[in-house]
């Protein structure tokens, strides 16, 4: 019977956060794309190609609120000299007109109306008297005012170019034009598109759902009292806050204690509505760590690519972390540290580019940029790992927020920037230029 | 009696922009701050200052897996010369421990667990034998394998310096320290924070409840079909989804027809779930123009302040404009033009910095830069008047997407930037420097 601490393979080693998170994004694959109303696609990707199937415009319609006339009747009017036209009736906008303009004549017509047969442009009404007779008019009176509509005659005071205030039929697109690609990301613009086209639903893939559990017998929940040896329970609060904000919908499931078979049966139950699994702590080398005890074994002999695997990362913070997959349908688990900035830190290295590629999204990774140090005295990095810390960028410049100590969560919630110390790196000098991943 | 189009004040000369802005925002106040779970709170803005009740750590705890020690006991301690301690038992997380390390002994403790009384300093589990007696190990065995706790004896490989692996309590924060500032906006860190110091609830501004319709007798619901004459709704889609990219919870109630009183009994409807109300459409001069016709005259003179005033703005597109408030609550309302692209437009420069404010954000507007016109040829704008052209920007560099017409909705699909030429320009050279609004 071997003494040591339970092993697998990945402990033997330290590996990088390049090769833990190339492993993590490998064995992810985008969701299957489901058809979702247009409104449920919101920030979700477009799996489809999609076409016009009919043109937009689809008739050639007024841009302006006026008269549609022929080009000859209003040829060289004025002020002074108007054109007088018969007005035939009102063409508004969603009621099929039946009207016809011959020489001679004008319709009423309102801004997105049909041009009716006969007419070749429209003259805004402010070139008009209105039908009024008394010069120019600045609008028409309301229908409830009015509600004969336009009768009569109107005096038209200036000439009009032929399609003059037209929009025509397929000006926006032509059917069969391509509207929007796949691999489309659907914000509101999109969606004004598509719904422009006419349709009411989409093939996207959805977003993921992401069960968040902490791990913890000395976890509360805000709230509630403190007592001797326990403090709250962060971690399950701020990852399905993060979960939501990466696109994800977030079930929070909150603290479980530190019992193997409690931890085991909660995340079976869970499974069924997770696309995806995040824990934290219990990941460590503790004989308390329920995580790794309850999950390292789990893998299914009949099952290939199925267990969890634990490791140790060349970073800081984050070193001791998880990954595998669960259940018959494989659904992937992120086992992060439970020190609330290793697990904020974590996620956002790991957890978040994996829900961004089940989303079906390409640009997984947050933002990062070059910034010079601001800082008192040099940053101290341990050679070997690849260390995070938190800072605050504006204009160019990081400035570290906080120390270096993994349960700083207060530093942590006035930082907006990770600062990348390499590998190689031991110290950073003020006013040296720095990596930093910016978190928006 | 009159023969012209009805009247209100505001339509009788052009409003700049930027006047129409400032009228809007002077007369929207944030909304009412309300006590929210953290998790719903989230994108909030706190309306208290947030002190820290109880320092964090709120106890000297153990960063590591390891034996709690005394310094004096494993001074000089190697692998050659290990100290030998004797093991009293386990200090686990959450486990309010009567252990006692008393001269020439050790505690086997878990990270976050309590530091016992004489303890002054944790060896990790690496710099010692774990009770085997076999070199170093690893890790602990896991509780479920060796469920009867530490005994026995450990050999200690290295010396510890006083407090070393050891959080001091209040090293995070202290007991009356600020943790937050009344206007921060409440994002995954920040709700890391008030977990951890035991909030399970914050004050804060709700996010507005927005209440989108569009109006015109011509709108279809997309995945329906068109009879002649008619389009698609895309405004209530469109603005629904920008509404709640902004932060508001939208509701899309749809394309009312253009009928007065149908258009009233649906506001009035609706006004109980809205702190804000967007109607599209029928705010021109047509005879049609539903909204100008239902709205301009519901101000109730025992309410002062009521009612909605409808303008012509200096702009293109969305030159004619509504905005006021209506019933008993003085619910703001802002009527947009019924054109898709000047919908949109005017939803960015005008409801986002609306709805933005009621959630009591100080920054509402949308990032703004300057960029080198990459064109073919030079824009063109209608003098005295602001145009907001569809751009895509990269890298310094901004391209008009599309034409000007106010009804180009697959350019605005393409776009992720506005291009803005101002009131007293009405040509711009490929290669001159624009203003430009983000949209990203």
């Amino acid at each position: 019977m071997s003494t040591a601490a339970p092993h697998s393979p990945g402990q033997d080693r330290l590996w990088s956060v390049d090769e833990h998170l190339e492993d993590v994004l490998t064995a992810i694959r985008p969701l299957e794309p489901i058809e979702l109303h247009l409104l449920d696609a919101q920030g979700c990707v477009l799996v489809e190609d999609v076409t016009v199937p009919v043109s937009l415009p689809p008739f050639d319609n007024s841009s302006m609120d006026g008269y549609a006339v022929r080009v000859a009747d209003v040829a060289g009017a004025s002020e002074e000299f108007p054109a007088a036209l018969e007005v035939v009736g009102d063409v508004a906008a969603g009621q099929p007109g039946l009207l016809q303009v011959g020489p001679g004549q004008a319709a009423r017509i309102m801004t997105g109306a049909p041009l009716p047969p006969g007419a070749e442009a429209v003259v805004p009404v402010e070139w008009t008297d209105g039908g009024l007779g008394e010069g120019p008019v600045d609008g028409m009176r309301a229908r409830s005012l009015a509600p004969e509509g336009a009768t009569g005659h109107v005096r038209v005071h200036r000439p009009a170019e032929a399609r003059a205030h037209v929009r025509a039929q397929g000006s926006d697109v032509r059917a069969g034009d391509r509207a929007l690609e796949a691999g489309t990301v659907l914000g509101p613009p999109q969606i004004a598109l598509l719904a422009a086209i006419g349709r009411g639903t989409v093939r996207v893939r959805p977003r993921p759902r992401v069960v968040v559990l902490s791990t913890g017998s000395e976890l509360v929940q805000p709230g509630e009292q403190l007592a001797d040896g326990q403090i709250y329970d962060s971690n399950s609060f701020a990852l399905t806050a993060a979960a939501r904000d990466a696109g994800a919908i977030a079930y929070r499931v909150g603290a479980v204690v530190d019992d193997a078979d409690t931890l085991r049966s909660t995340v079976d139950d869970q499974l069924v509505r997770a696309d995806l699994m995040v824990t934290t702590g219990g990941v460590s080398v503790g004989a308390y760590d329920v995580v790794k005890e309850a999950l390292a074994h789990v893998g299914d002999e009949d099952e290939p690519g199925s267990g969890v695997e634990f490791r140790k990362l060349a970073m800081q913070p984050g070193k001791p972390q998880g990954f595998g997959t669960l259940g018959p349908d494989h659904i992937p688990l992120l086992a992060l540290p439970g020190n609330p900035v290793s697990s904020y830190v974590s996620f956002e290295l790991f957890v978040r580019p994996a829900i961004r590629t089940l989303m079906g999204l390409t640009d997984v990774h947050r933002p990062t940029t070059r910034a010079t140090l601001t800082a008192d005295r040099p940053l101290t990095s341990p050679r070997g790992r690849r260390q995070f810390l938190r800072g605050s960028y504006a204009d160019g410049a990081v400035r570290p927020v906080g120390g270096a100590g993994s349960h700083l969560v207060a530093a942590l919630a006035h930082a907006d920037a990770l600062i990348v110390v390499p590998e190689d790196v031991e110290s950073v000098e003020p006013g040296a230029e720095v990596e930093v991943v910016l978190l928006g």
